[in-house]
């Protein structure tokens, strides 16, 4: 059986990052969605191990040690990371996984992890993505001044990436890392596995 | 205006080259068909510059001497060769071009075009490519002998290609072809001289 990929989905904040995973993972049924875990305390209604893996901070201390996350982070006080070995277990089943995640975080995990597939999803413009983030209508100015100034720092670190995906439009840009998905099932080098397989020995290249 | 992708099909004979590639250009109908140069006769029908580019020797040598051709062969008397001019207007023009070729020739063209997309269409196993040559009905069991020991060579060459695709089932490897296709249009490298068109002037990384 085939090891599944990990992809590896980034872009600046504002972007859609989101939804496009969403919408890709309602038309990719068998694509898993990577866990996080955290110490934050959970919400009404999640349900640990599917949401979050909720971890006291002990035990999340703990993780870091055993170099257990493929990144981590802290936010207000809380720990926000990514297990290892959930992304290997699933891979190792033949399923796909998909990791949404900032694009500092996306490096992090391209350090551990760097047979990933990692995707920037790019908004059409800039012009384009500061109407979306003020479109929300809860940012000051000088927060929206920021984020586009981190958001052209982000986009200037597409070269770490594999693939760009403008999201012009959601089915279009879940259309395009469907078929991401589905070239690096066939590239070459991940083939070459099966060439063991055929019949006839033959030598691999 | 992106540039159009050269993609070259290739893979052992009898795996379905041609096929495959007839139903991708009607299900793509914008890709465009690499035509060959050949100083073989017309035959009734054929076009110049739609079926081949027809040659005289004295041109086709000419070409030759100019390096006009990413690759050329000669089989029984009479020469054959892919005009480099013809693939890169094409790609100038915006569009992609699809060339269908035997294993030798695809890796020749790799050498002069290494910026293309080299995709190795593979049978679903050996026997089933033995029924596929057996079944034409038309081959000596010593032809057919070889045709296996020349194929099992060809398969060993896939680590010169970027993508193996199956021919399991025509559909499903047009399929991938597409994908890998739209796949390679998202290329971070490719994708790169898109940053300089972004409204703030932004470091290529």
């Amino acid at each position: 059986m085939d090891k599944g990929l990990l992809i590896v989905l980034s872009g600046p904040s504002g972007v859609g990052k989101g939804t496009v995973c969403s919408v890709l993972r309602e038309k990719m049924p068998d694509l898993v969605y990577s866990v996080s875990a955290t110490t934050r305390t959970p919400r009404q209604g999640e349900i640990d191990g599917v949401n979050y893996f909720f971890k006291s901070r002990e035990q999340f201390q703990d993780m870091i040690a055993r170099d257990a996350l493929l990144e981590h982070a802290e936010y207000v006080g809380n720990y926000y990371g990514t297990p290892r070995d959930f992304v290997e277990r699933t891979l190792a089943s033949g399923k796909d996984v998909i990791l949404e995640i900032e694009v500092q975080g996306a490096l992090k995990v391209k350090e551990k992890f760097p047979e990933g597939v990692f995707v920037f999803l790019m908004p059409p413009s800039l012009d384009e993505l500061k109407q979306r983030i003020t479109g929300r209508g809860t940012e000051t100015q000088d927060t929206i001044n920021h984020r586009m100034t981190v958001a052209v720092e982000e986009i200037n670190l597409l070269g770490h990436y594999d693939y760009a995906v403008v999201n012009d439009e959601i089915d279009a840009a879940c259309h395009r890392i469907q078929s991401i998905i589905v070239a690096e099932h066939c590239r070459g080098d991940r083939y070459l596995s099966h060439l063991a397989e055929l019949p006839t020995p033959i030598e691999k290249a």
